[in-house]
Order: structure tokens, then C-alpha cells, then sequence
């Protein structure tokens, strides 16, 4: 099921959009990678938002390997990148959907021809479930999940479906959660009262049960069986779902989201039932990597995981953030046109990692180690650097990011650029 | 100069949008505010932001009064909400100009016909540099400013002027910044050898001297003895400028940033030089205003200003997040569908000020102090409630937030709304 992009890339772009030069006349946006547009060369005004293609390349054929050799699927979570070109590559790479966080991430799925979107979320807004009605009426190949994990939500959306005439019943996940968690039910009993609600359901499908172990990891031990223990629990309501008959359909999802512990979901998630068992992937941040949280996290992925997964190689930071040098006020300071308005800041801070200065350069030099940002406010940051530091005015810097997230939702046009930073096309973003 | 919003209202705007419903047509931005859409009602996906008519027209009015009696202009910060239909009525109020950023944020303002433009910032980037070439040439009647702290960057700014043919030179405000700030000269004698240098440079007009306070108001007494000195200091540059003839044209410009001590600025900027002087606040905040950071400092301006500003009406809080409950998986949580692309969270999280429940309230009531929002993730908050709080799954809660700017850039479309919360302009933002 390819997406079709043709109306999005024939649609216009100008330089409304941060990144897109002054002087350049707006251009369908499957213009903007035909330009020759060069970042180091200073083609775009700065700050702009970078992916590095063979990076994302890299990370695509990577989770591609690593879904294919441990048997799972994977609907990457699109509220990463909310960017349908991207999208369109990791249909084309054989992801099994994509998966989103409320209706209107859906609808704009759908929109470009999506035909298996997972809403990993509580939909219950009447203004939401019509739309869910809606679309699934409209075309009957288009299969969509959400979330249910109270009698309340259920019986608001029932309510609201009643108004409605189905061509079937919405498919639905139950949620699992845990104490101090976030949403899901928190015990099994409870996850069977509901189960069984949603099986006598005209309305709604029991599809499959789903958990959110991203938030459990923290680089500890501790988290780890805490995230072994959660899908024990998914695996224990499946079990006692499958038992009672309440699955409806030939097939039973099981699905956990997460980019910091997937290969623990892979492992042991899988469960023999009665029908046949899909096992759902949802990360999102894999496809950029990043500069920070998930590098960290990545390293126990790979530590956990064996051969051939820890002497290969792996994901690899594909999103910069470039800006240059606007003053040096102090000797140790340096002042970037970049602040929290380009770059994410609720993980960590940007991290220096290349530099440049026409002229003195051919390609980005390492940042050293030293240079550190210290401080952003809405449109600058504050980069320490070594008293004698040669860093001057003028010079750009690359900053890596940590959490992609947060930086794809400050920009409406990210530069996709070649290893020598040439734009080889403009990828829209809709937050 | 009235601002020409034609063209920005004859453009659609379509459910691509976050808050702009699913089921209507795409339609010019002219038309959103003709619907009779009501928030309320649940006529527009949640979380939407809002923008209190009422509040803003007030806070517009408040600043215009507070501006006229001390004599002082306002150049409103336009990086706050990035609103072209905002900086209209804005100008229309009377503000002397706009400020701005960076050149792309100029250019935006340029675009719809604004005339007197301040980028509060050092521009060096050559593609910028040639930006503001061509739009100086283009116009005779457009004003330019921007922002220049060292000789380095003054270096590159004539290098690449010199390969433009300039009907006028560009003018600029000299950055007097203090030890352990941002950008802006460090003392009295580099800040006077800066100014030397412009004044020789055929490509640049010493036009006045500014410099940035907001940073240094915290609500402590030290933090407004540090702005007296910091204005202090542009002072009496400005008079050793004047006294060395070094400002080109009839009036010298003296600007000071910021919302949380314009009342000093106000007071303290003004002085005699042999020309006309010009102040100009740069606030941006107050249209808004907040619910946290800018609502705490307001009330330490009150009170330094005396009357009638101490007793009479002032800022209101004109800016909302409004979502709904979609989980309450124990007791003492509620899981809200807005996160930290929905809402500021760099000075306080969102304070839920409101809630409504449809069929027991016909407006919103007030939220009990106790509700407090905790935590954020992407795409949910965490609001902690008493244990034997009336909260449902389905509930409305109504959010203030802290620092306007971050709440702004994580909406292309912002729904002005009257006090019953129907739908009366839809707002465009260019982040």
C-alpha cells in the first residue's frame, strides 16, 4: 500500500517556511530538493532544521532488519515526524501501518491513502468518533485501531456511534497501564470487566491489548523488569481474552510503543492464542536517532540485544539543527540565531557537533567535546566554549538533538541534505 | 500605516490545521470566524488554543493608555504570536512599529505592507544582509532596523553591502549588553569604538542605542537596580554619541525589550540629546498576557508605577488550551489530550483555570486551586485532582499558560473567541 504524496509535493512552499530562502520564488514542494541548494554554502538563512539522508537511509534498512529477523511488525509512530514523506518511506519499507496520537494525525493519513493507522490513544470526543465513523464507511479497505481503557470512555463512544450507521464495528485495543502510569487500566480484572464490555459492544471490535512501556525506561535495571513485568500483563489479559472468546476477527493485536526498550517488547511480547497473534512495534524516533536520550537508551538495545546487533552497526543521529555565530560577547560565550523555538530542550539541550567556516573549511570540523550550550531563550543560545577558543562570528555550528519530537514539531520544512549538505528535498511537516 | 491582511485572509486553511474541524471544507481565513463554530460545544477537535477577544482588545487598549500618558512608543514584539492579524490591529492601536526577530520574521512583516520594522538582533548572515538590501532598495518608505555589538559582525555586514548598490545606508541601534548576559557590548568604551566605526562606514547609519533588560527581572529588588544601571548605561552612551555627532538623521532612537519592566524603561530611558529622541518599548507579551510568569511580574509594574495604573484594571490573561479528559485510571489522576506541543512549558506548566461539563454547566466554572497539572508528555498532561474530585472522562478543562511565545509557536491556527467561546477569527501564525 504505497501513500500517494503527488497532491502534497505539487502544493506550494515559500519563504514563509523557516529554512526556505528570501529571494526564491514559492515552488511545488517537490521543487525545493531540485534547487542545488547548498546549507554550508549559506544558501537557506539560518537556523535550519537538517536530515541527513544516509543517515535516515541507514536507520530504515536497520529497524527493516531487525523487525524481519525477530518476526515482529512495526507501526512507526508518525507524532514523531508528523511528515508524510517520511512516512511514505517507511510504508515502502515494509511497515505494517503507521501509527498516530489523535483523529487529526489520522485523517491526515487517510488523507494520503493510509490503509492501517493505529491511534495509540483514548479517542472519545464525539467530534472524534463521528470522524472515525466517517472514514472507516467511506472505505472499506481502510482498517483503523484506537485505544479503550475505561467503561467511561466505552460508553461515551457508544453513545456517540449509536447516532451513526456502521458497515462494521470499530476495531479496538485495550489498554493496559500501570500504578503511576499513565493511561491504560491498571489491573486485570478490571482489563476483563472491560474486555467483556467492549465484546458485547455492537459498536466495537476487541482487536487486540496494547501497552506504553516508553515512559518505564530509564537506562536502570529496576526499569527493565518493570517493563518484563507490563507485558506479562498484556500477555496474561490476551491469554484470558482469548479464553473467554471475546477477540473478534481471525487475528488478535498485541502492540507496545517506545524507542528506548522495542527489543524487549520483540522478545517478549510474542504469545501463542487461539487466532493468530500480530506483534505491533510502534516507535517513532528510530528513523532520525538522536543526539542524547535515545543514543543512550540505544546502547542498552544493543548490549541486551546480542550478535549480530552489538558489533554491528547502528541507528545513527540524522536531525541538525545548524545556526551560526551572531556575537562573542564574552570570551568563553558565543551566542547562536538558533533558541527553543528550533530545537528540542524538554530531554536535553542541543549538542554541538560539527562546525564550519567558509573558507577555512572544506567540509564540518568536530565541535570539540568543550563546547557545550548552556542556556537557550526563545530565539538564541548560549554556547560555552574554552577561553581561547576559535570560534568566531559568522561561523556556523551543528547542533545534534536530543529527543526528534520536539524538534520536528518547530519546523514546518526540514532540509533533507546529502553528505555535503546539498538539499536533495524539502519535507513538510504538518503539527 | 494600515497593515494589508487581503491576500493572508483569501488563503484556505483546512483540518491539516490542529483545531479546525474535520468535517468542513477547507475555506479562506476569512471565513473561519463566519461558522458560528463554539468550542464548548465540541465543534472543533481537542486541544485547541484560544484567544480571548474580549481580554486581548482590553490588553491592546491597556498598553496603548499606558504608552500615551508616559510618552513613550511601543514596537510590539512580533515574535510573540508571529500573527499578522495580530500585528495588524496592533498598528492600528497606534504602535510605532513592529519588532522582529530575525530577517525572515522581517520579511513576513514587509509582505503584508508594514512600514517600520525593528529586528531586534544582529543580522551578519550574508543571504540576510542582501535580504535587507533589496527590500531597503525596493521601498523608499520602509524603515529597517537592526542590531549591531561588534566590530566583527559590523565587518561582515559591510563586506557584503559593498557588493549592493544601496540607495541609502541600513540603519542600526548600537546593543549595549551587561557581564554574564546575551548579546550587546560589555562597557562604555567598546560600545563608543563601535560606534566610531559605524558612523565611518558608508553602509550603515548610527541610528540610536538599545539594549535588552528582560532578562534580568526576576521580581527581586537587585533585578531592578541591575535594568537601572543596564539603562543607565545606554544613556549615557547615547549622550557620548551625541556629543561626538555620531548619530546620522533628525532623531535618535533609544529601545529597550521586554514585558516585565517597561514601566522602568519608560521612566528611566528618556533623556536630552541635541536631536529628537525616541523611545520605543518593545514589549510583546502584554497582548496576551499569561497565566504564570508575565501575571506575577505585571503585578510588581503596577506597583512601581503608582497610580492610577496600581487601582485600575490590568493585563488580563486573553490566551487558553483547552482539552478533555480522556482517561481518570486512578483516583487523583485525570489524563488530559493536550501536551508539550500544545502548551508552554519552559517557565511553569499550563494551569487549568477552567472546566466545563456539557449538560451541567452553560459556562465554564472556575477549576478548584487544588487541580494542578504536573506533567507533560507530547501529546498528554497529567492534572492532579483531589481524590474526590467531580472530574470525568469526557470533561473540558481550560488551561492558562506561562510565556505566550512558546505557547503560540505550537499553533498554525488560533481561535479568537467571544466570551460564550464561539469561534470569531481564526488566527494564522508564520513559525
Amino acid at each position: 500500500m504505497a501513500l500517494d504524496l503527488s497532491r502534497l509535493l505539487a502544493e506550494p512552499v515559500d519563504a514563509r517556511c523557516k529554512g526556505f530562502p528570501y529571494a526564491a520564488a514559492p515552488m511545488p514542494l517537490r521543487e525545493v530538493g531540485r534547487q542545488g541548494w547548498n546549507v554550508l554554502r549559506g544558501d537557506c538563512p539560518f537556523p535550519v532544521a537538517v536530515v541527513r539522508r544516509s543517515a535516515m537511509q541507514a536507520n530504515s534498512a536497520w529497524m527493516r532488519e531487525f523487525t524481519r529477523s525477530t518476526g515482529v511488525r512495526i507501526a512507526p509512530h508518525g507524532k514523531t515526524t508528523m511528515c508524510p514523506q517520511i512516512f511514505a518511506r517507511q510504508i515502502d519499507d515494509g511497515a505494517w501501518g503507521i501509527t498516530v496520537a489523535n483523529v487529526r494525525q489520522l485523517d491526515l493519513c487517510v488523507a494520503i491513502g493510509a490503509k492501517r493507522v493505529l491511534v495509540a490513544n483514548q479517542v472519545l470526543a464525539p467530534l472524534d468518533v463521528a470522524r472515525l465513523a466517517t472514514l472507516v464507511n467511506r472505505d472499506r479497505a481502510l482498517e483503523i485501531f484506537f485505544l479503550v481503557d475505561s467503561l467511561d470512555q466505552l460508553a461515551i463512544v457508544d453513545a456517540e456511534l449509536r447516532r451513526h450507521e456502521l458497515v462494521r464495528p470499530l476495531a479496538v485495543l485495550l489498554e493496559i497501564g500501570y500504578e503511576g502510569g499513565r493511561t491504560g487500566v491498571r489491573s486485570c480484572a478490571e482489563a476483563l470487566a472491560l474486555a467483556r464490555t467492549i465484546a458485547a459492544s455492537p459498536a466495537v471490535a476487541l482487536s487486540g491489548i496494547e501497552c506504553y512501556e516508553g515512559l518505564l525506561v530509564a537506562d536502570s535495571d529496576r526499569d527493565r523488569a518493570r517493563v518484563e513485568e507490563l507485558l506479562a500483563g498484556v500477555r496474561a489479559v490476551a491469554a484470558a481474552c482469548d479464553a473467554e472468546r471475546l477477540f473478534a476477527g481471525p487475528e488478535v493485536i498485541l502492540s507496545a510503543g517506545g524507542s528506548a526498550a522495542f527489543d524487549i517488547v520483540a522478545r517478549d511480547l510474542p504469545l501463542r492464542l487461539s487466532k493468530l497473534v500480530t506483534i505491533i512495534l510502534r516507535s517513532g524516533c528510530y528513523i532520525t536517532h538522536d543526539t542524547g536520550t535515545y543514543e543512550r537508551l540505544f546502547e542498552r538495545v544493543r548490549e541486551r540485544s546480542g550478535e549480530p546487533w552489538r558489533s554491528a552497526p547502528g541507528l545513527r543521529p540524522a536531525l541538525e539543527v545548524w545556526s551560526q555565530v551572531q556575537s562573542r560577547p564574552e570570551r568563553g560565550l558565543a551566542i547562536l540565531t538558533m533558541g527553543r523555538r528550533d530545537a528540542s530542550f524538554d530531554a536535553d539541550l542541543p549538542r554541538p557537533i560539527k562546525w564550519f567556516r567558509s573558507g577555512l573549511h572544506a567540509a564540518p570540523a568536530s565541535a570539540p567535546a568543550a563546547w557545550q550550550v548552556v542556556k537557550l531563550n526563545d530565539q538564541h543560545a548560549y554556547l560555552r566554549v574554552p577561553e581561547d577558543a576559535d570560534l568566531k562570528v559568522g561561523d556556523l555550528v551543528g547542533c545534534g538533538i536530543s529527543h526528534p519530537c520536539t524538534t520536528f514539531d518547530k519546523w514546518q520544512l526540514l532540509l533533507e541534505v546529502d553528505d555535503g549538505y546539498t538539499v536533495v528535498e524539502g519535507l513538510r511537516t504538518f503539527f
